[in-house]
């Protein structure tokens, strides 16, 4: 063991579940992550928004309400950002990169909207930012993907990477209930918010879809460019017609390298689709999470673990914050952001999609003819039919072959005008499958 | 994009099916490399064994078969080592290494064998050696240990780290035919070598035991301290009893941190075990490896891909290779090797284990109730029991819950000297469940 360098100072801003985690891990923990970097961590400083509160584990005198002031102490060395938000982390993170301290985050949200902004300062003044714990909590993916796969091509990142929807989802197909039902009971579980909008309408995936395909295929994705859908109009219905097609519903979150009339460009989206049973996410149920990457020469891959919670995420800040110590110890330097390869992103009206279409129809003879005469006018090849139901309650159910996913849609918005179609209940995507 | 340093200069050691693929992907995706790297790699030279041996996608003038004049060149920045075997791979990698080149190795032998010694050599020239791709081929796993989970603290890895043992395990439970017939086929498909050894008597993944061993418990542990079992005993009688207790058979690799009355130890072990159907590793079929961790923090976690071939090794060669390349430019370094928790290697003796014992006995009355016996002044507790068949041919098998491996293995050894047991016919330990 070599003689160990002077303490390196911790500031942690936020103390909610993964903040209290990160704080307990570094004491309980100390002597072993001192042996891992070769110097002593010291806690400097807590940043919560409220004092008076009851916070267990941690000296009051390390609490404060001034994250700034905090951040610009000189005795601070690394900041660990756990307020989530935009407002006021960019700020503090930009103040921490500026001052030359490394910064290791778990904001998602700031991440997919201003990576370059901070990784140009985390450049300019030569320090890190690390931000594994955004996506996917535990599971090592940002890492993975930017160091093991720096000398192969991604084609394809896939996964199931939030909690929440992943755990109303599985439980929907489990137990038949329906969408509000289950939410409720998620709600009580502790595994969906008071207000659960950023995560059933996918705003969370999105973030963390954005930080993905911006790695995967060295270029710059922002939140706002993936394509987005929620869970929220999924049904009992969907389920029992899912599983129909030996397929279950997962909300997705896909980075793809497409080509779009010879040009690359980068598929960014957001939806509940249909996964085939037999798909290696079609068994990841309840809060975890999963990714599954596609390389060239690698093949396939798949990484899976507990996507949130405060245990699970704090490792993955911990993971980032022995590194971020080790290169100041050692003088290192982590990856510096790549997006060297600027690829532009896609609309989703020039992905290949695969549509699930299920629609209330008129009980007579040829309307399945109908039906097909306008996937087939857009050049769309349907894959499967189920007729069900008689009377008032005829369905029919159509599944395609991959096309453009503006020819499906522009099919749909066909099939809602004509008269045998009563209504189009309900269109979902169908991934996983290599036709 | 910055201004490009110089060309960094290559080595590669070694032109088989992942040399090849090494150099190709080095030509193919040269732009990409550099722009990642911020430096072009250049290759300098391949050593080959054979010069005269007709070789695609590589300048003839680039051949040589001196690999030590190669190593020395000065214009050689980083060495790629494909030799695999101890001699001469350890002379090269540590001259090259003196000579303050960085080094990438698939060695999983050597690493097992000589990390201490090629670790401190790196360290002393303050170099990189990289060794991702000598476990698990593209699956990133020693970069998730060494670095996601720097902060947290492994208890337990298990995984299915042989392509060639799990593709015959594979095909015997899905075929019910027997070991010798599918490693013939196993053979004619590419997937065993004409010497098999190494794979089926478990010596490759007694390597990689001892490497996940040593980076997950921050400790030096070689491959001839791992506890190692083959697979040329395993029988079709053996699925068809594995079936009946829900279970499939896996050649395991485990590294473990167990307490040995008050005192951590490490346990690495290779075998073959029962694996429950539902746990995640049943799943890993064909020539596919897969790694399951648990951390204190992270929870569970695993990793899943493909172990093994030119492309996916290849793969995990070049994602070390910029890493090393990119430390260059930027005047960084990779984690040094960590041992500073020193535990001691346990023997298999003292690992709690469970078994599954089947025997031919004696169709008497009482069997069971002697058996049983054994098992109880052991202090062991019997999970459950068939009694199958009769006459000549009654079988009794019996899986017990976790105690001392010694106290299993004893037990065993008794019940081969009475007389109502005519024959103990197979034993195998039964892993992945929480009892």
């Amino acid at each position: 063991m070599k003689e160990s360098s002077r303490p390196i100072g911790v500031a942690v801003l936020g103390m909610g579940n993964v903040g209290t985690e990160v704080v307990r891990i570094l004491t309980e923990k100390a002597a072993d992550l001192q042996a891992r970097i070769g110097a002593p961590l010291e806690l400097r400083g807590v940043a919560v928004r409220d004092l008076s509160k009851e916070r267990k584990g941690v000296d009051r005198a390390l609490l404060t309400d001034d994250p700034m002031a905090l951040v610009q102490r000189d005795d601070v060395d690394l900041v660990v950002e756990l307020l989530g938000g935009i407002k006021p982390a960019r700020k503090l993170i930009l103040a921490a990169l500026e001052g030359g301290k490394s910064v290791v985050t778990a904001n998602k949200a700031l991440m997919a909207e201003h990576s370059g902004e901070l990784s140009k300062a985390a450049e300019d003044h030569r320090v890190d930012l690390y931000f594994e714990a955004a996506v996917a909590g535990a599971i090592p993916v940002i890492r993975p993907l930017t160091q093991s796969l720096a000398g192969d091509s991604v084609n394809r990142v896939a996964g199931i990477v939030n909690g929440t929807t992943n755990f109303i989802l599985s439980e929907m197909a489990e137990s038949g209930a329906g969408y509000g039902k289950v939410l409720a009971e998620a709600g009580r579980l502790g595994y969906a918010e008071a207000d659960p909008t950023a995560d059933v309408e996918g705003y969370d995936a999105a973030s963390k879809a954005a930080i993905l395909a911006s790695i995967a295929f060295h270029s710059r994705v922002t939140a706002s460019e993936v394509h987005r859908e929620g869970i929220t109009g999924i049904s009992a219905k969907d389920f029992d017609a899912a599983k129909k097609f030996d397929c279950t519903i997962k909300l997705l979150a896909i980075c793809e390298r497409i080509d779009v009339d010879g040009e690359q460009k980068i598929s960014a989206r957001v939806y509940p689709a249909l996964v085939p049973l037999d798909h290696p996410l079609a068994t990841v149920n309840g809060a975890f999470n999963a990714v599954a990457v596609e390389a060239e020469n690698a093949g396939r891959l798949m990484f899976y673990g507990q996507g949130a919670g405060g245990a699970p995420t704090a490792s993955a800040v911990l993971g980032d914050l022995v590194m971020a110590a080790r290169n100041r110890v050692f003088h290192g330097r982590g990856p510096l952001e790549s997006t060297y390869a600027g690829l532009p992103v896609a609309s989703i009206d020039e992905v290949p999609t695969r549509y699930y279409v299920s629609m209330k129809v008129a009980d007579v003879a040829g309307v399945l003819h109908q039906v097909s005469g306008e996937f087939a006018k857009r050049g769309i090849s349907i894959a499967a039919v189920r007729q069900e139901g008689a009377g008032d309650d005829a369905r029919l159910i159509v599944v395609t072959h991959r096309a453009s996913d503006r020819a499906q849609s522009d099919t749909v918005a066909a099939l809602e005008k004509m008269d045998s179609v009563l209504k189009v209940s309900s269109v979902l995507r169908l991934e996983g499958t290599n036709d």
